[in-house]
């Protein structure tokens, strides 16, 4: 693409959601990314362990990009970035917790040599021609930011993912008042997490599920088990002042939970009165009501603890009956069953499970229509684009804003690729960059593609037939077989009879090309095919991927 | 298993939800059968299309079984009777319209010889030792009813689904008078729907849909199209009477929808003025203000109407900038994903879309916690055993029995399998009988089990690779091969090194087993495998299914 005057915002990445993982700010001779996160694989990408986005556009303008600067650490922002940089090694800014959480993921992956920059709220970083202000917001993870781009052109304020809680665990407050003064100087263009676009009020406080806390832990006699989302540390440290006030002891549990614990301990965003954390193979030297246990698996992961516990397949701990569980998450759409199943199995275990919003055991992290009215009004856009979330979501935050009185052509609801284009009196959309995603599977990243997709989905849901067959070179006779293997169609051992037939129905395949002199492999492959398709249809109204193979000898 | 002088309630077939799908009463000579339903598959269920109950406990007690009694006509009661009839042809008992539905679906699986009975609310069918009495209940399809056991050791009274609407569609109340005539004699044992247990207050009555629909269609210029589950023909005539009063057409779209109008028109349940039903050929001949279209695909079903409509692959009409869809359904747990897909399509689609219950366009057809309370005040039953709900929704619906002052000892949360026993002044769990679900995959009853679906999950995961080697008899050496197949594992085409690489891996196996002098063919088989699966991980962290095949000459 030639670079031109005009200053572009094109979302990047993300599956159902839009301007969620990553955006590009495209200015002259600069581009500046927001984020760089990953999302998890729809039910159809079979076996695909995650999903990041394409970065072709950004590969292409190499040249030009400055920086990557991270509003905060949730993977969905943060987790392509080992992947990406591989490619693309540019700097990258964040605020302290973000840039720790980042570091343990490049660890994991080996890579050393990325350019790390820790920001605090209020810097500014210069490019040439632009200035990335970091701004102070308040979400389900300390020390997220909304970042404001200050252009020739104007300002863009991207929200990052935020919620307005007037009383933040950590008493830092998201910075209404820089908000105010940008809105007041004037601003081009807003993104604004569109997440929760579609709920009426406001979130409540984080603080809130403190006092639940406070409620539940008072005067338990049984041992306490809360799943939680790791990296809502102020949710663990909610847990954990609770636990000092009713003098009982902590453990963790599950692996991400122990290494969000370990980061946030380490950078100061955790407070652990002395002595509190014990190790969880300990807990049997504590009596029950002096008992609590953090894990993970609040979305019901089947690997996760409290799955694992639920299951009795944990090494250290069982649920007893008499166990009180708290489940202090919500489940994120796709996970509702899983997360049911788990609470059924709890409740077969004897345990006592608080598990529903009513309990106020959970507060979201985004903003709700009245807090999005809020922002709206503080940051007064000219132009708005929603982001962060589906289609249908920027279509209500769209709605939203026509309600306060925003001109329809200032709203732009965009999909993933979509250029919106700014001149100095005009927005507009203006086309597509090359975007979408790439599938990590394993080490492979973008080898899996929609024929391996297609064919694990007809593997998956009729399994597969091989038939082998090895014929004379000399006269196109068969030889050897047919012979025939097969997996996921039916229990071989009670279903020796069709596969006896089966045998015959290719037999008497190879026989007619025979009759036919007909010895091109393509065709034989093809005969058989199609005649043993035909068989296995109509006697099991199934249709197994079929794999004929010839030996030629 | 002998018979004995004990009643026992046994809750047979349902996947994560017990009592659902078939509940069988034991009492001396005779059993008596609730319900015939199937389940949908779970997402680990690849490839399996319904499940359907075990009934190895009926047929083993085949002679006793005098007749399947049916509530309601909604598939998990009555979808598994064409599988269970083929093996236990007993009379059936439902009301006018559930035996239409049965009816349609035996003709569908070509099934003649069944005795079906049609009944009315009130009537009762006497066995030598029990008496079975229909009783008006209301839910989300029309002619739903509790059934009543009176056996010499007391009645059982079976709610089925139901819902307390003082103001049904069809006017038909439900039999209050009739229930408290049997709490006031006394009632032994209630089993009742714990679908909504969870859910505080009261289900709103189905007339309340009826005036949202009139907002909704009142002065509409748009065409209008509604989607909503085929079996609420309550919901159907109500979108047609709020057509007729807008002078509207309604056209019908969808498979299960014709069908279902159809058997209701024909058996009088549902109202349409003359001329209101238009082909879905004939829409263009219309104005869209003048167009209702009533469709499936509610719950974002892929192949059904409205996800075709969305996706621009439906064969007579596409939704079109300006449209309005009215989703009148909540997603069913475990839904939300694909619902979501289709709502985000028709908003990019331009449509308006209505899909939420803050607009009021769906009731419940069960009942909350307000109406349990009704229920078990009315009923006043000795013993109370929750069914029709996962374990959570069982174990709430018995706490809110206990809030009422039922001593906890009189309360059964079972599983599927488990008996209760009732004796003159006794009732216990007495264990359990054999009991779970048979998997159906296309004309297979059973024939896909745990080994079929562990290796369909795995083919899903990573796919597979075939190696074939065709070796001489005489000497053991490789004459033809190895060959390699590999399919949903990597794209071949750009993989060909790996695909190279792997033979040599094989070629090398081989060879240090010619070296050894070792012909087995398990042993070979297993050498291939272990080598070529360490080498397929260590370059691409994936485990695909491997399958050597050894063709012998």
């Amino acid at each position: 693409m030639r670079k031109s005057n005009k200053l572009k915002i094109i979302p990047l990445g993300g599956l159902s959601e839009i301007g969620k993982n990553m955006t590009a700010i495209d200015y002259k001779d600069e581009i500046i990314v927001i984020d760089c996160g990953l999302s998890f694989p729809e039910d159809e990408m079979l076996g695909i362990d995650i999903v990041i986005p394409d970065i072709s556009y950004l590969l292409k303008n190499k040249d030009r990009v400055k920086g990557i600067f991270l509003t905060h650490g949730h993977e969905d922002h943060i987790g392509a970035l080992p992947y990406v940089l591989k490619k693309l090694n540019v700097p990258v800014y964040g605020t302290k917790l973000t840039i720790g959480l980042v570091d343990v993921k490049l660890k994991e992956h080996r890579l050393n040599n990325v350019n790390l920059n820790i920001v605090k709220p209020k810097d500014i970083i210069k490019t040439n021609l632009m200035e990335v202000e970091f701004i102070k917001a308040t979400h389900s993870i300390p020390d997220a930011c909304s970042i404001a781009i200050h252009t020739e052109l104007g300002v863009i304020f991207h929200t990052g993912d935020f919620k307005i809680d007037y009383t933040p665990i950590d008493g830092d407050v998201m910075d209404f008042h820089r908000i105010a003064e940008l809105g007041k100087k004037g601003v081009l263009v807003m993104l604004a997490d569109s997440t929760n676009a579609e709920r009426s009020g406001s979130t409540m406080s984080e603080k809130t599920v403190g006092l639940s806390f406070d409620d539940i832990f008072k005067g338990a006699k049984k041992r306490i088990i809360v799943a939680s989302f790791a990296s809502n540390i102020h949710r663990v440290q909610q847990i954990v002042n609770s636990a000092y006030k009713y003098n009982k002891k902590v453990a963790v549990s599950g692996r991400s939970m122990v290494n969000v614990v370990n980061v946030a301990k380490e950078l100061g965003y955790l407070t652990l009165p002395e002595g509190i954390l014990i190790d969880l193979n300990d807990i049997n030297n504590y009596a029950h009501d002096e008992l609590v246990i953090i894990t993970t698996g609040s979305q019901g992961e089947p690997m996760s603890a409290l799955s694992r516990m639920a299951a009795s397949e944990h090494k250290k701990m069982e649920i007893e009956r008499g166990d009180l569980v708290v489940i202090s998450a919500h489940a994120i759409p796709g996970n509702e069953k899983t997360v049911s199943r788990v609470i059924n199995q709890l409740f077969e275990k004897g345990a006592q499970v608080i598990y529903d919003d009513l309990e106020h055991i959970h507060v979201s992290g985004h903003a709700c229509k009245e807090e999005l009215k809020l922002m709206h009004r503080l940051v007064n856009p000219k132009y708005f684009i929603p982001v962060h979330g589906e289609y249908r979501h920027l279509k209500q935050h769209a709605e939203l804003a026509k309600s306060m009185g925003m001109p329809s052509e200032n709203i732009f609801t965009i999909n993933t690729g979509s250029v919106v284009e700014f001149g100095k009196s005009h927005a507009r959309l203006a086309g597509y960059v090359p975007s979408g995603n790439i599938l990590v599977d394993g080490l492979g990243v973008g080898d899996v593609g929609n024929i391996v997709l297609r064919d694990r989905k007809h593997l998956s849901e009729d399994g597969l037939m091989v038939v082998v067959v090895t014929i004379a070179k000399e006269n196109g006779k068969v030889i050897a077989g047919p012979d025939i293997i097969s997996r996921g169609f039916v229990y071989v051992r009670e279903s020796e009879d069709l596969i006896e037939k089966a045998k015959v129905v290719v037999r008497e395949a190879l026989i007619e090309c025979e009759n036919k002199q007909i010895r091109e492999w393509a065709y034989l492959k093809n005969a058989i095919k199609d005649e043993l398709k035909n068989y296995l249809y109509e006697k099991t109204k199934r249709n197994p991927m079929i794999l004929p193979i010839i030996m030629e000898i």
